[in-house]
């Protein structure tokens, strides 16, 4: 089995560990991913072992992020099921169809989710996200065979998205990168090199207070890593820490018919337009005060990323 | 008069500096401009002047970005000559549409742009690209009167666009991403506090092989960066050295008409389809092999933040 890697704060300061069964073994107080990857990776069985007699419960400790990554990039419509709601052609599209959000959007996996005000279509998004290990530059070439030494894990992300800032407003980022709209965790799975395929077995399972929206298959996955990252490899330049969300299945709770999504998507129709097609959106999915969104990522192997639970809060209850 | 920033390669190494006439005045060897902001900033003009007979002429070094930002957020259609040229209502929107390139798309003031092989619509966006110079966060409140907090300086920047991956590929992260898609610089102005407004009545000018394509006052910025900053405040983190890219005017190569614009910029409109009207498009002003683009931006008062000068060259000639 791999290594199930985790970040907590214990008495006000923060540290990198390792989860075994219940229990967190912690291995560094460094602040980035970037730097414990680079000081203490090959070391972390050596360390955990020697530290074993300082691990304490996971109760006792907030488990936050396990990451600290540059960039986020994303990939949009990589499902088929998600493909037939949004209204698209649900074969593999010509096109590996890239975005971004903030990196402050992170969030731990057991934070609030907080609404905006201005935020009215609040949907949730789970996806397997991909924890790069090794940079990504032109000349990177990466195959079925050497992708562990690419990949350092996988963890489970929420690609919480305003949907009415997101389609009111042409491009996604700003309706996708709102701060708290990506919970990320609670561990990241670092697999063996022998186990790196298993990661891409995985079922995802989101529920929100309790029913199950969203559940599939990371096998169902339309772009797969390998040909994702040697693509992105040829535009642009990607850092250890950084974070690629693969995409997310049908069940989300927006619900437009093609020719609604039609108009909302095009940069020419008239703001008021879209506008009209946001107001009289009627979908009780969308995520409002008091829900309680759970996603879980988990494989036959006995592979299992943990549960996020994220409750949504408004901006303004906060901030009182 | 304010002082022009520099980023240069002498033997080998990078070095910060100071440009005074067609003097340059070597600062600083550190890594990133967050770097030199933290601890040489308030020093500048001290250290500038100890260094003086250190100086050289700029025809001995190679201009390199001077800026080395984590994030680059841009707005688009920003000015109504562009957005007529786009085909979207002239007037000021109701929102300010936000999206961002990768950190590694940036190149040198004289590099060449390289226009990847499957690039076939290469277009040029002059832009005022703003400077952070402390962080923003929920808190910031960023006003007329201390904007000059918040903003190191302005620079050049060429928002380089694959029309044709932008508009098949929906999100535009992708087409405006690949290496060398943004040039910046030669200079960073850093402006006296009581010149900061005067950043903000600039004459931008670009040119391919000397002929003018786009002509404006940055004064005819529709979402101004006061209103843009307290905006993005409120969705994202930024750090010191990021770059806001304001948006670029009128007169770029790409010339869709309204109803192409709008089947191009629909996720539902089919990729084939989307793919004819890429295919039928004929713009002789789409950048080519051997085209000179030439960007500078410079004001009433005297402030001049030079010219880039950019040949386009192709992928396989430069991996030859």
């Amino acid at each position: 089995m791999g290594i199930y890697l985790v970040r907590f704060e214990k008495m006000g300061e923060m540290f990198w560990g390792v989860k075994e069964d219940d229990q967190i073994i912690p291995v560094s107080n460094v602040n980035t991913l970037q730097e414990l990857m680079r000081h203490y990776l090959n070391d972390l069985r050596e360390i955990t072992e020697k530290q074993k007699d300082n691990s304490f419960s996971i109760n006792e400790v907030k488990l936050v992020a396990p990451v600290t990554p540059n960039a986020i990039i994303c990939q949009g419509v990589n499902y088929s099921s998600h493909r037939e709601e949004t209204g698209v052609d649900v074969q593999k599209p010509p096109f590996n169809l890239i975005f971004s959000k903030a990196a402050s959007s992170i969030s731990g996996p057991y934070d609030p989710i907080v609404k905006p005000e201005r935020v009215k279509l609040l949907d949730y998004e789970i996806e397997l996200a991909i924890v790069l290990k090794k940079e990504i530059h032109p000349c990177s070439r990466i195959e079925e065979d050497n992708l562990h030494e690419y990949i350092l894990g996988v963890t489970i992300a929420n690609d919480v998205s305003a949907r009415d800032i997101q389609f009111l407003e042409h491009q996604w980022l700003k309706g996708k990168s709102f701060r708290t709209f990506c919970p990320v965790g609670p561990y990241v799975y670092v697999p063996e090199p022998d186990e790196i395929h298993e990661i891409f077995q995985l079922e995802l399972e989101l529920s929100v207070n309790g029913e199950i929206r969203q559940k599939a298959n990371t096998s169902q996955l339309l772009y797969k890593p390998v040909e994702t990252l040697n693509e992105l490899a040829q535009v642009m330049d990607l850092s250890p820490g950084d974070l690629l969300l693969t995409g997310t299945p049908g069940g989300v709770a927006m619900q437009f018919s093609q020719d609604e999504m039609s108009l909302l998507s095009s940069l020419s129709t008239g703001y008021d337009e879209k506008k009209n097609i946001i107001d009289r959106h009627d979908s009780c999915k969308y995520l409002k005060e008091g829900d309680m969104v759970e996603a879980t990522i988990y494989g036959a192997g006995g592979i299992h990323l943990g549960t996020q639970r994220n409750e949504v809060v408004l901006e303004r209850r906060l901030s009182k």
